[in-house]
């Protein structure tokens, strides 16, 4: 009877906690699993890239614990003590929480503890961070990004010692620590947690992961469909708007990157713990095409494409190593297995497992960089990326137009402009951010006044700035209004073109830009055709920048070097930062300068009249600080109404300076015209007499022997 | 008595070749021997470094056969299509002779022949090279210098087919290319033959190696011996002076580099056909020294030390690869194995084989890169080259001093200057030569007029120069007849010390350089104490400049930064080439500068008066034709009779760009100062407290932590 009675109150009991809503729930549950652990501890092969992952982790943690726990009153900007000490922290808790639950060894459970407990002890009391530098202020850290970051790790830590805590620490962890945590990022700063953008996805990630692990649904709904539970805010509405149909982050790949972990980490957490979410098929498999598109906005060396605000990131920085072995383990993508290999680490999860264990099997298949029009927009109208491609590897050549949407608060006023990879190397530069990040002295580590000033304006780009203005005036309101529109994309084999055009970066003035890679039959390197046009009922100046990287070889014009003094070459909207080098004008239709790089040589052939002005720029004018880069670039200035830029970028030859060997160090190009009024035919005289015909109406390049 | 006759007239033919000096010959006997080819096609092992280089070489090389062959007539430049053209062709001829000998197939051999034949129709005839630009003009090359490379190589080509050849077809050789080129580089270039210099021994080695072949003792002699054959000139002489007793060659490490491959090369060939000589053992094993002293000149990533006219070379180059091979095949020296393994290829001979086999049987131990003071001179007199180094590979720190003689015409003014290589790169710089080594379009290749006006002055170096005057006036003659003294060399595990004077550079000036490395107890990386002494009796102005690689992060003083005009530094001796971008005054008695380069930080702390002037300046002004690099440097400027400057340079923190993570990014030393009249004793206040004092009598480096 005794039994019985207990037994009745114990359904009794269950019935109410799912009255509830609260089921009992097993732990670890976000990233591991309870029944993955178990798999995970079975499945470790000796010669896996997860047991040399896990070696590795293991030889790094040991060496911590023998590190007195340290949680320092927060003071410092980023790259400081204290800001590089919490994140050492998060990384450091994240990590033993995985160890205690594939070792099982008591040490790296207390040690998560002990390091929760002095925050649960400092976290109640802790004002807004000393460093006033953002809008978006933390506690722990200057920015309350960095805040979410912390608790999408540390949430994982707490989740594997979850069961090793004694309730009582848990309800005093989450008491002092996680909910007045919760409660900053969601309550005290609605905005940002409702907001569609990277910083909301950071937030929503972090209260969402906690959620799960405090068994707190009402958490998980917030950070699904906002704080009001509406679904005008939440991760499912950024999933739908943050991401174009072919999975484009629309600030671009330097934040695509960086969103991509708590999306991902995110999804799988959801995936693990609500699979009938079926989070990972929502909207036509958005999180994998989000993957699989930033891998293609990469160079040969797995460095993503510099646009927008964006620092040097490769495909083997760790958030895609989470990207690339979650959603390997959701589609068996067997090409995802070589950029596992190349990043030669996997996550410490089942996901990393399989990648790990179908990488010893010898299933990768090579990953292809693909010739791709990558559209911008939440429904794909916003503009695009198109990226043209010849050839693999190092041997690579690679030119890309940006003709997407502004990229929010991140964005360059940038329409049209390209860059170009080749040989390994960035050749036609993208400036990116001016930024030296977590580094003190530099702004603390912050985006510098230059970013603004500089980096941001039209004339630090591959494209055209008239009347020395910025595209919108430098608004970026205006600007978020308005996207180029893609009108033509071509993949044939020898043929490869992307065009866009954008009307309303200046008023009264239309751009229109093809540019088209072509391989002639017997060229050893693709050539590439950028024709610029741009049309306005009134007289404009015009000014077309190529920033390249390499030292001046020679000019086929004649200029004036601005050797014993130097002026900017004008006094806002970026022209200030540029020293005015050389002022020269062509005699003939054309100009051409030649640039080494590596072992390479580049020619920039342009069509010129003679009123044309032709400048090489410098980097470095107005900068009393040093923070900018003093890079080169050549500039042709009109001054029109129309005017049709025909330039082509020819790389060619080699240099070995080890064997002191050069071959085709000059250009083959003698001259380059259109030969029909409407301009879509174009013919590149080679100094050899043969014709190189490129047809952009029927898309052809033939090349005419000479006889 | 028919057999009788028959074999006394053989013995007397044999008298009368004797009596004539003439001894039969076996073929080949350069670098490979008849007896050596035979163990090669014996020992050559399926996965040894000779089959691999072997197998590389044969498959370039059936490339070639099926191309045509081409034997242009001389027109072009360094880097001119001619010119690259007949570089080719020796180079294949060289291969294809040795592969004739390894694979005993005809083809190799015919295709020699066939280009010798062109080679032999063409040169009688042909008159001195076209293009004006050298005053050692060749005929199939702008400079003779060339064309005795193409000696060396081609000899071997013929030795290797020798005994492929008809009679008749040697005879057409010998006639109408080899004795014609032989009277060009001897008698009709006398100068050159006799000079001790490396255009002599390309010269004589290209003689004495035909003479071998073509089995004329005479040319041999003339060799060895000059072309009076008195010793005054030749191969012997050059191995006499060129080298000090410690293997430096008077150049530099770039010239003796690229002088390795004839001193090597021709004296492995004396080696197989005169052993009595016994060439090795010369002068105290003086070739062994040169080759081993020379893989002491270069950093952590086996590039040499960029000094006087220098370009980017590696123990990777060709020239090493014969070095190596036939010095390890000598003295059997295991840690050139290391070197080979990372050469990654051997030459085709017997030391090739022997090095290969002894690699394969796992012999190879590391080659240390030491502290060492390398003596310049003939008898070791005129000053040196000091090295010191803590740490190993990529964690390497190098600082060198150059306190050595002139070094002849690519020689630089440049008395004491410094160098620091550090984590894998070149932190303080020498900017090497102007030059853009066979790329036409610079020049024709050859040295640019900036390297005199610019490379070779003072001013461009990490020294000090007195009146915006260069050493010695900038005069060769003058500065050939002196040279530093150096007065200390210490080598402590925690204390390595270089120091010299200078007293002849500048009239009534006396310079003197403490350049000491120590490594503070507990410190992460070595610290660099600089103490640069100059004394006179009147006053002069003396600048000191560093020549940084990286971004400036900051400075602890205020300066002006001529940010919207700029101006040159001066009007002549390398002046004018230097923009100044900031000029600044410190408020108290030192002043530091911190960059970045790479993945760390480097602060340069200098004492200062309330006059010195602290400037920033950056090569480029005077530069029409973009010839030279945008390098920074900071610099010094007071104006007194007697100045001690001390500058302590300090790597420091890390910078993960990957990660984001920074630490150390700011300088840990307070202040610095002498505390001894005499300024030997060195004050390191850390701004923990701890204070490093580094004694230079004592030759110590203690550290007294703060209580």
């Amino acid at each position: 009877m005794k039994f019985k009675l207990v037994y009745s109150s114990l359904i009794v009991f269950a019935l109410l906690l799912i009255s509830m809503g609260v089921r009992s729930k097993d732990h670890p549950c976000l990233l591991l699993t309870k029944n993955g652990v178990q798999d995970i501890r079975k499945g470790i092969e000796g010669k896996s890239l997860f047991n040399k992952t896990l070696t590795k982790t293991k030889l790094e943690m040991d060496a911590v614990l023998a590190q007195p726990v340290v949680v320092p009153m927060p003071k410092d900007a980023g790259g400081g003590y204290t800001h590089e000490r919490h994140k050492k922290n998060y990384e450091e808790m994240q990590q033993m929480g995985i160890l205690y639950q594939l070792y099982q060894d008591d040490k790296y459970a207390a040690f998560v503890k002990n390091m929760l407990m002095e925050y649960a002890k400092m976290y109640p009391a802790l004002p807004l961070h000393p460093v006033q530098m953002s809008n978006y202020r933390g506690k722990l850290f200057w920015q309350g990004l960095n805040e979410c970051v912390w608790l999408v790790h540390v949430s994982q830590a707490y989740d594997c010692i979850y069961d090793y805590l004694s309730p009582k620490d848990r309800e005093y962890l989450e008491k002092n620590l996680f909910y007045p945590m919760v409660k900053f990022f969601s309550e005290d700063n609605k905005a940002t947690f409702n907001k569609i953008h990277n910083h909301g996805t950071w937030a929503v990630a972090a209260v969402g992961m906690i959620g799960y692990v405090m068994n707190d649904n009402d958490l998980v709904e917030k950070s699904l469909y906002g704080l009001s539970k509406d679904g005008k805010g939440g991760f499912m509405r950024q999933l739908d708007e943050l991401f174009s149909p072919d999975g484009y982050f629309t600030e671009g790949p330097y934040y695509q990157r960086y969103s991509m972990q708590p999306f991902i980490v995110y999804a799988q957490a959801i995936q693990n713990n609500d699979p009938q979410r079926k989070i990972f098929e929502h909207r036509d498999h958005i999180l994998e095409k989000a993957v699989g598109t930033l891998l293609q906005m990469a160079d040969s060396n797995g460095a993503f494409f510099l646009l927008n605000d964006a620092l040097y990131k490769t495909w083997r920085n760790t958030e895609l190593v989470y990207g690339t072995d979650i959603i390997y383990n959701i589609t068996k993508d067997k090409t995802l297995l070589s950029i596992a290999a190349d990043q030669n680490r996997v996550i410490l999860t089942e996901a990393g497992l399989a990648v790990a264990n179908d990488l010893l099997k010898g299933e990768a298949k090579p990953f292809q960089q693909k010739t791709i029009l990558i559209r911008d927009g939440a429904d794909g109208s916003q503009g695009g990326l198109g990226v043209l491609r010849m050839e693999d590897g190092d041997n690579q050549t690679c030119v890309l137009m940006k003709a997407t949407s502004q990229g929010m608060g991140h964005g360059h006023f940038d329409k049209l402009t390209i860059s170009l990879y080749d040989n390994g190397n960035e050749i036609l530069k993208d400036y990116g951010a001016a930024r030296y990040v977590n580094i003190e002295a530099k702004n603390g580590g912050h985006y510098l006044p230059e970013n603004d000033a500089w980096a941001k304006q039209t004339i630090a780009h591959n494209t055209l700035t008239v009347n020395e203005t910025s595209h919108y005036d430098g608004k970026l309101k205006v600007a978020e209004k308005y996207a180029p529109t893609i009108t033509g994309f071509v993949d044939k084999e020898n043929y490869k073109e992307v065009s866009a055009t954008e009307e309303n970066a200046y008023e009264g003035v239309k751009m229109e830009r093809n540019l088209i890679m072509v391989k002639p039959e017997g060229a050893k390197n693709p050539l590439i055709v950028d024709v610029f046009k741009v049309k306005s009922m009134t007289e404009h100046q015009y000014d077309l920048s190529y920033y390249f990287a390499g030292q001046l070889m020679s000019t086929d014009y004649e200029y004036d070097a601005f050797t014993t003094s130097r002026e900017p070459l004008g006094t806002k909207e970026g022209y200030q930062y540029l020293w005015k080098e050389a002022l020269g004008k062509s005699k003939k239709s054309s100009a051409s300068m030649t640039f080494l790089n590596d072992s390479r040589f580049y020619t920039i052939t342009t069509s010129t009249n003679p009123e044309t002005s032709l400048f090489l720029n410098r980097i470095g004018a107005n900068d009393p600080s040093f923070n900018l880069r003093n890079e080169p670039s050549f500039m042709l200035r009109d001054r029109s109404k129309d005017r049709t830029f025909l330039t082509i970028i020819e790389p060619h030859g080699n240099f070995n300076a080890d064997a002191e060997k050069t071959s085709s160090s000059a250009s083959y190009i003698k001259d380059i015209r259109f030969t029909d009024v409407d301009k879509t035919q174009i013919e590149i005289q080679k100094i050899n007499g043969d014709i190189i015909k490129v047809d952009t109406r029927n898309k052809t390049c033939v090349i005419k022997k000479q006889q």
